[in-house]
């Protein structure tokens, strides 16, 4: 049997963009918002100025800058033993962000090849077999199984399989493959 | 019935980076290689000095000062009356050329989205029912129906359909939407 394929969105999937984006606007505007008062509310709603947070979004260094979500590298190492792994990143809204993500991709996870990169604009083009994403607006579209990877603005969400974090996607992942043999 | 999609390539389908590369060459080490010299040659191999035609990709400009290919923007545009039309460039080889096509399309085709622009390494992940492209390496894998667009190192393939100007690939796409009327 071919190897399946994945495609992993970037941000709040394997980049923390969230965490960057609090610390950002913290800083620039003097106020200390935390995690939890943005959770369940749609991003682009989320902090009390929601028009000067998206400004943050062109700052350089917003994607380049972001930490990496805990367990994203170990768990991708993992599934290219026995997936073909693309990271799929809808980066075309923001062109700042292209050569960041090309940046932060290589230092982060060099273990991807740039054959496997993807930086779109509407996922609905991309055909893989599993989508790991934390938004409805690419996951609702996408070709093959779709898979909500848990973030702040989700939470609330109730369609679609749920992982919480990336132990319990290499667990999902992993048990499809043994569904296969 | 839903429109069909079309993935349309850049480097010399709709971007002329052979005209600049040779101008490039040309001018860094004054010799007159003309466009017919390369002609049935693979790409990496067209140049005299190969190692030197490739570090010329690296430059700043290259991708950015490309011509247009004759006809394409007004076939874009009027493919779009019927196809969602998608740019899908495999830019991820060469990082360098990430914002300059992102300029270079929003120069010279305004009327392409960035929700239909797509920056990637391999095609194989990208589902469209036609691709126009000048390389096998894509046309031979892709999901939908390849369609061979004529450069100078293709002329001597002799698989897949030909156009050998936007003209003819306007003609086929117009008779293909004729069919399913």
């Amino acid at each position: 049997m071919s190897r399946k394929s994945i495609a992993v969105d970037m941000d709040n999937v394997i980049a923390d963009i969230e965490t960057n984006w609090i610390g950002l606007y913290n800083a620039e505007f003097g106020v200390r918002i935390r995690k939890e008062d943005l959770r369940g509310k749609p991003e682009d709603d989320a902090f009390p100025d929601p028009l000067a947070a998206r400004s943050l979004i062109f700052k350089p260094g917003f994607f380049r800058n972001a930490p990496v979500i805990p367990g994203a590298q170990e768990a991708l190492i993992k599934l290219q033993q026995n997936f073909d792994v693309f990271i799929v990143s809808a980066a075309m809204e923001f062109p700042n962000s292209l050569p960041e993500k090309y940046e932060w991709l290589a230092e982060h996870f060099p273990s991807i090849h740039w054959k496997n990169i993807v930086f779109c604009g509407d996922k609905r083009v991309i055909n893989t077999d599993y989508l790991i994403d934390d938004h409805l607006k690419n996951l609702d579209f996408c070709q093959g199984t779709p898979i909500l990877f848990t973030a702040g603005h989700n939470v609330n969400v109730d369609r679609h399989t749920r992982v919480n974090n990336w132990q319990e996607a290499l667990a999902l992942l992993e048990g499809e493959l043994a569904k296969h043999i």
